[in-house]
């Protein structure tokens, strides 16, 4: 039992308290529910990999999105992890398709360029046809850096390198809205 | 006692409790302190007026902004309440100068063009020279619909018509923000 609490305990979020609850309601569990759950975390583990290609998280590699001719395999965007690759797809705004740095440049923890997933991004940028690169790091100081040195490494290959607006969230109030990000607005606001 | 509780419940974010839990503070403060309080409060009220210019909270009107010859005349930005005026100056981004709305469109509630500043608007843009218009509605439905509303009475008039950004938060994480706003911020990317 105390294995258990220690193993659930380990997961994000979750700490002795909430471990113990967890623990206590998976043996008052059928024993088949149980193993249901066992099974589905060891197989997501074996099934899922990442995608030869642009490094997003999936079954099959090369992944869907790098498999899909009806996306835009000229229009590439830049995340740090493949869960920002599920945010930008629940926009469907996004026909393009992706590249999965798997972190950002941070000094601080020791990860450089050669830590991320760059060397191969640079690869596809001279061997497939891409016309802009949007750049969707975080909007926090690692993900800053990140993209001013991908834009220094990829402009000398001529291809137009973009990134994500700063602005006002929508649905927002502009007085709850912190400085920064309302200087931001101002600063990139767009004609109507 | 009770009308006391009564009164001060009418403030906005404070319940029966609160309000009960601040008359017990007040009558137990020294008397001039709770006669600076309640001196404080109708002197604020007498002292402060509208600008007959911009229509922002002022001891004199014209205001402070209207008044100060080194800010950007030629630019004017259109704000929904004081309180907006207040969180731009916070941004130190913005040199121009502003007009307050007092409201948004919004006809559920029955608040038309004519609740609003907007004649007062109009005349200011047809007497002073004003370059540039930066509409920074609240981002939701009501400022959407007004900023929409003031774009076409403006542009008639040869005015470049600007709104705030749309777009990331500065310091959030992508996967945590919304997706309407994570599409308006791939719509509105910038080139690096």
């Amino acid at each position: 039992m105390s294995r258990l609490i220690k193993e659930l305990a380990k997961l994000p979020g979750i700490g002795p308290k909430t471990a113990q609850r967890l623990a206590f309601h998976l043996l008052e569990l059928p024993r088949d529910e149980v193993a249901q759950l066992a099974t589905a975390i060891v197989e997501a583990k074996d099934a899922l990999k990442f995608c030869a290609v642009c490094g997003h998280l999936t079954e099959e590699s090369p992944c869907q999105v790098c498999q899909d001719t009806t996306r835009d395999h000229r229009l590439l965007c830049v995340v740090e992890e493949p869960k920002d690759v599920i945010a930008l797809e629940k926009t469907r705004e996004f026909k393009g398709i992706y590249h999965v740095l798997h972190g950002a440049l941070s000094p601080l923890e020791g990860i450089g360029p050669e830590e991320l997933n760059i060397k191969q991004l640079l690869n596809r940028l001279q061997t497939a046809e891409i016309d802009e690169v949007i750049l969707a790091c975080d909007p926090d100081l690692e993900g800053e850096a990140t993209a001013l040195y991908l834009a220094k490494i990829i402009k000398p290959l001529q291809i137009k390198v973009t990134r994500l607006a700063r602005g006002l969230p929508v649905g927002g109030d502009l007085e709850y809205i912190d400085e920064v990000t309302l200087g931001k607005a101002i600063e990139g606001r767009q004609e109507l």
